[in-house]
């Protein structure tokens, strides 16, 4: 009798255990997708569509963004790719055929560590693209 | 000594079961953070900075935003808010303002979720911009 008291003491502790880490599990999960970038600063390089304008995208995810988060070390949070597809508003055209985002911690360290290898990341624009892209800088506020 | 041995079991077998739970939810941690963008549909409304124009980030943020995330229903998979800090350019204008994103699974959804609303949604730009948007659809592929 002593014996069953135990084992249904360890099961019900084992159980419980087991709800309150996935609770948390469920909990972290939520945190991460919700609020992961607020804060976060945005370099958001943006590659304009226009007649005539060329973008290799298999060499930009494969070469060029892999080389440029490269320098950027733990500064560097997360970073997308993203391929332009339409004009929100119809019968208007693409505004950008691609877009590449760096989200960073701090915009200071990212210019710290950009600065140095200037000339190597324009030096390899050419070899996927003859656009000259626009550069936002944002804070993710939500 | 039988008990110890059903006891000593159930206890492994406890450990077991929080181990493996541990290791799904470090799994599931990890590929929220590092893919849950990938396939998404990205809808990216963009407001150009020029002199002269306005936007109340607090109205667009408590008031704007969730009204046309409701439209959305379970297609919508996340929206963010940035604000324009800089051109990533020395000496060049702000490109933009303010964004906001709508992270969506199907584009198609999205614009049947929208069309009845249009009226609704360009009426409340007048409530915190006079700036007309860029809208881009886009797709993330990394």
């Amino acid at each position: 009798m002593k014996y069953r008291i135990i084992i249904s003491f360890l099961l019900l502790t084992a159980s419980l255990a087991a709800i309150g880490q996935e609770k948390q599990s469920r909990k972290s999960k939520k945190t991460n997708s919700a609020v992961a970038e607020k804060g976060l600063i945005k370099v958001s390089v943006m590659y304009p569509f226009a007649e005539g304008k060329t973008f290799n995208m298999e060499y930009y995810e494969t070469k060029h963004m892999p080389m440029v988060a490269g320098f950027l070390g733990s500064n560097l949070v997360k970073y997308t790719i993203e391929k332009g597809l339409a004009n929100g508003i119809p019968n208007q055209p693409l505004p950008y055929m691609a877009i590449g985002i760096f989200y960073v911690k701090s915009l200071a360290d990212y210019q710290a560590a950009i600065a140095p290898n200037r000339d190597a990341i324009r030096a390899d624009f050419a070899n996927y693209t003859n656009i000259v892209p626009v550069i936002l800088v944002s804070e993710v506020v939500r």
